[in-house]
């Protein structure tokens, strides 16, 4: 391995007293600290700067993560929490993919948000996660929840920060996949979904020769209630967009908001075909040298939906493509060539736009936007949209490197973009009213770190707020090739942590983490402080489905109990450190059982499993919650169930038999 | 959060060359180091300790863990890989539940793996692991093979350390469930699949009023054959056991091969019935101040079943319990009460068990076992199994505190064993032979080292080996309560890295590592050298199902085609950056699709996704892999199906169409 600077470091320490010299030293001897941990810097060949990002990454047992990163885990399905400095996994929450750690898609509630979620009643049971979006008030993380689409079949979840479960999966009636969601708009109105590539709307059959006629692109707007924690599909509506295939959206805040901003990538409209003699999608959608920036007044197109000036398409209202025309909705001015996001600037002001063809960002103002707009006489694309010359709307381009891709923001007027083909993250200046917050000019590029390797997104604390943190970046590298041991032909991504807490050219990388059981997509990074979760469910009996006390709790053993009706079998049982109630369950082959299960525990992380051997059931029961499960008794035998967490001395204990009779 | 030394470090550099005096220093401004390094560790008030635990489990970039620990994932039912000392996730292997980034039960080759695991033809997509068992070569992990047991249904799962991919899953025929397992022998001709709840065998249904007629529990020795890297169930037998809960085994090594040992923990036959006014189970069950620990003659026994002294249950060879008896298989000795593991010394001479309800562990001496045996003259219990009395066998005890559970070893006569009620590990000395290799006498207390909180198992660097290295031991913590950032009322795990490279009473905490996806059950760390897997697949057209080249690979796009036969449609599809060939694919609904497809990558990290949007299809195809789907097309419309790994700046054009006309 090799190490750009070889040295020993020798550390001593000086009690905290006589600080304020800052220069005083005493011998290790009398300095409490071990000899050998300034060996151990020495014989590990550490460099000034490994010895910093140790100590700056470093957590010692019981301190906490300031912030927390929200990861989506690709096409695990899944949601990655992670602490940030120290890039450890706190959690992954259950989306779309069953887990039975978190007894999500094993018999318990969850298994109804999954089924929520198929595709016409055919079981789906992964995503390909890919854009986190946090709540948002006033265009600042708000810490109550998460939302994430599923590329592969164009749904969506909204996760709850009280319990970090998953709540809702809703399937977009009309879009075939989609990628550019979930983004929210700065009170959380509305999360927006955009879609990906072009299709007949609601899934239907039509021949790629219909292109230009029945492929379409839609993006929606999803409704929030954050009262209870759910999308609301009727109140939420759609737009019909042209075949370009739209991508990455971002909303506009603070001057921008009412506006959302979407980048596409095939305005080539190509249909592939290489078996044919065609260009391969990869050469076909490249040929032409722009695409179109979308975009759209999403506030003017909810007051034409409540106008009543929509369709409805398989239950959804859609505002078809010539509404949008002619209500003013929708927009587009040309985006260098098969861009990958459009990204606002924390005040509003601008939209950035990497090309990753093309070495560049491209800046638009808004205000230029606006201006555009009003002055009208624009010429359209050949589906009647107006399309606004780039020279009226650009205020700037910044040439970074080889594919640019995302680009997020800092405190000190710094922008971030990702470069994949130079595997860089480059540092660049804002200029407007941004120019003043650092010591260079505006729109000039500052510094370009290195990564490791191929980075797709990158992430800044608190960085698509109105009022970005600073000190961290993530690069979300998509390979890893030499950076840690072999573990087989399929590699671990590589987040890697860079120290922005100094200005000009001095980004440092920290920390490389592996992630070795998803491909994360982007991910978004709020303050500890801003998330407040339950530490045990309010009471006993809580339904994490409805969030409220679960209709068949019971709060006692003496409530303890299994009555038969018919064939249906119902038990109520109680869940407590070290036992089960009721031990034994005799029922016939064929009973349909519902099982109640209530945990009197009100412990903090005095969680119990229940498991059903042979039955494919496995509950996490945390303190105070209520589950129901039902199934058939499709086989006679003699089954435990037993309780799967190392919930105490006793665990193994902890059991009973279910005697299913021939 | 309280530090208990409060102090500022400064930092300071010397060359490598003027290291050998070992007292010169520079100042911070010729140092090289950066000032802000000393400024940080103040800030953060680290001790001494800190700073080193920081020093030693940092990884600089592209620096590799020496040691790589396999964990299971309790009932998240996958196994994870963890490096060692840096505490980072390398990869989560999916085993018992199906994981889609891997494409592991979504379509492809894992779909059989998972299938082959099914209860009496029922699915079963999950899995509770409990105890990962790397192969071994005379007693030493050997890196090929990893094995791990699936306690909720008594299951064995083999994965191939070439690829980490799961290859096999094996139902046990006539266990409920297992915890015994998996364990190899030395030289891994049997993997070890001890039972958990007596049940009567085979699944049957029997009422617990006839308890100790018909319940029944089983020892399973799954002959494993490295050649074809597969369990060969018709080369493998079991034994009948009373129904007294066996739990963990562990098999003799040295001078002990050829033998196992397992604990259990209700020879009182508690049947357990809380709602009825009987003790629960976990009183019953706690009732007396002895268990057995089981001692079984394993080469004898295989012996035995090659003779022929079988019965065949549900497909498998069993040597009855009277059988064992008569031949003199399997041998009791009482166990302080409710123990948990019995591990063998790494030279085979004694085997420590820890009672959960005893403060002591208890070693007994291996020789003495054979004395004893070879005496005769035993008592029986009252299924006429041979009881040796305790005062014959046992060597020593040690008191340890409250809750000791697992016990391992290292290199300097030191044996660790977890305390659970006590959350502390304790160090003690080894007597016999292992009594030179350190200052203290043997069979004494050293240390008691705090952790957070609840430990479980522990690990140790080759810990299970005939030459544990020393080094490391990980305590498996059970809760972690205040450690990490509040996630919501179900709680991570707390791995907790300690160094045990200092003799006496040095054991230091390292680095606590929450384990938020799984609860980990067990652990084992093996050297990373040991370890060789495939960088890519040996060859184009490559079969990880089979581990050889797969028969309807193509090695050129010369090759893609598709062919219809009836309402059969065949594909043979190449898959390198950045396109499918072919891209356009038009069926029939109702359509029995055959789908190959072959990766030409031969780089590493190529790694290309496959998805098809509303089928719950999503393949991993690394460098060199050929896999094969088939399904139905159920649903008309147009899909798309795409490469869901970023794996180039023009994965987004990776894709085609699949329309399924009406």
């Amino acid at each position: 391995m090799m190490r750009r600077w070889i040295g020993i470091l020798l550390l001593f320490s000086v009690l905290l007293s006589s600080c304020s010299g800052g220069q005083q030293t005493v011998t290790p001897a009398s300095s409490g600290l071990p000899a050998d941990a300034a060996a151990l810097a020495a014989e590990r060949g550490f460099t000034p700067d490994d010895v910093y990002a140790a100590l700056k990454t470093y957590m010692p047992s019981g301190e906490l993560d300031p912030y927390i990163m929200f990861s989506s885990g690709g096409q695990s399905g899944q949601v990655l929490v992670i602490g940030v400095p120290s890039m450890r996994i706190l959690k992954v929450i259950a989306v779309f993919t069953p887990e039975p750690w978190q007894g999500f898609g094993f018999g318990g509630h969850g298994d109804q948000v999954l089924e929520d979620g198929y595709v016409n009643g055919y079981e789906i049971k992964w995503g390909d996660t890919h854009h986190p979006s946090l709540s948002e008030t006033n265009g600042e993380y708000d810490g109550q929840f998460l939302f994430i689409n599923d590329k592969a079949n164009a749904r969506l979840a909204v996760i709850d920060l009280r319990d970090f479960e998953t709540k809702q999966i809703i399937k977009n009636p009309n879009a075939i996949n989609d990628h550019g969601g979930a983004f929210v708009t700065p009170n959380t109105e509305y999360v927006i979904e955009g879609p990906q590539y072009a299709a007949p709307l609601g899934w239907e059959y039509a021949s790629l020769d219909d292109y230009e006629e029945k492929y379409r692109g839609v993006i929606t707007f999803w409704a929030f209630d954050r009262m209870s924690g759910r999308v609301i599909p009727d109140k939420s509506f759609q737009m019909e967009l042209p075949p370009y295939w739209q991508d990455l959206c971002d909303a506009g805040k603070k001057v921008s908001d009412g506006w959302v901003f979407c980048n596409s990538f095939n305005v080539e409209m190509a249909t592939g075909g290489i078996e044919l003699g065609n260009p391969p999608f990869e050469a076909g959608v490249s040929r032409g040298d722009t695409d179109y920036l979308h975009i759209i007044d999403w506030k003017k197109a909810e007051q034409v939906y409540q106008a009543g000036k929509v369709e409805t398409l398989n239950g959804m209202a859609l505002i078809r493509l010539q509404t949008a025309i002619d209500e003013g909705l929708l927009f587009f001015t040309p985006e260098p060539k098969s861009p990958h996001g459009a990204d606002v600037t924390p005040g509003g002001e601008f939209i950035v736009v990497g090309g990753k063809l093309d070495p560049h960002v491209t800046i638009y103002s808004f205000e230029k936007i606006q201006q555009a707009i009003a002055a009208g006489g624009l010429e359209t694309d050949s589906y009647g949209v107006p399309v606004i010359p780039l020279d009226k709307v650009m205020e700037a381009q910044v040439e970074l490197g080889l594919g640019p891709l995302h680009t997020v923001f800092d405190d000190k007027g710094y922008a971030y973009t990702s470069l994949f083909l130079d595997s860089a993250v480059a540092r660049w200046t804002l200029g407007g009213p941004y120019d003043s917050l650092n010591p260079e000019d505006g729109w000039t590029l500052v510094q370009k770190l290195p990564v490791q390797y191929n980075i797709g997104h990158i992430a800044a604390a608190e960085g698509d707020t109105a009022s970005p943190d600073g000190l961290y970046v993530v690069a979300l590298n998509k390979w890893s090739i030499d950076r840690f041991a072999n573990v087989g032909p399929l590699l671990p991504q590589n987040f890697q942590l860079v120290d922005i807490t100094g200005s000009g050219a001095q980004m440092k990388l920290l920390y490389d983490m592996p992630i070795g059981m998803a491909e994360p997509h982007y991910a978004q990074i709020i303050k500890a402080d801003k998330l407040n979760p339950f530490e045990v469910y309010p009471q006993v009996g809580w339904d994490p489905g409805t969030m409220a006390l679960h209709p068949n709790a019971i709060t006692s053993e003496d409530e303890a109990r299994v009555e038969r009706n018919g064939n249906v079998v119902e038990i109520w049982m109680t869940v407590l450190r070290s036992h089960f109630k009721p031990e034994r369950i005799e029922i016939q082959k064929g009973d349909h059982v519902i099982w109640h299960l209530t945990s009197l525990e009100q412990t903090r992380d005095a969680t119990h499993g229940f498991a059903i051997s042979g039955y494919n059931i496995n509950l996490s029961l945390e303190p105070g919650e209520t589950q129901t499960i039902e199934f058939d008794a499709v086989m006679s035998g003699t089954f435990t169930y037993y309780c799967t967490e190392f919930c105490s001395a006793l665990h193994l204990e902890m059991l009973g038999y279910l005697l299913v009779k021939p």
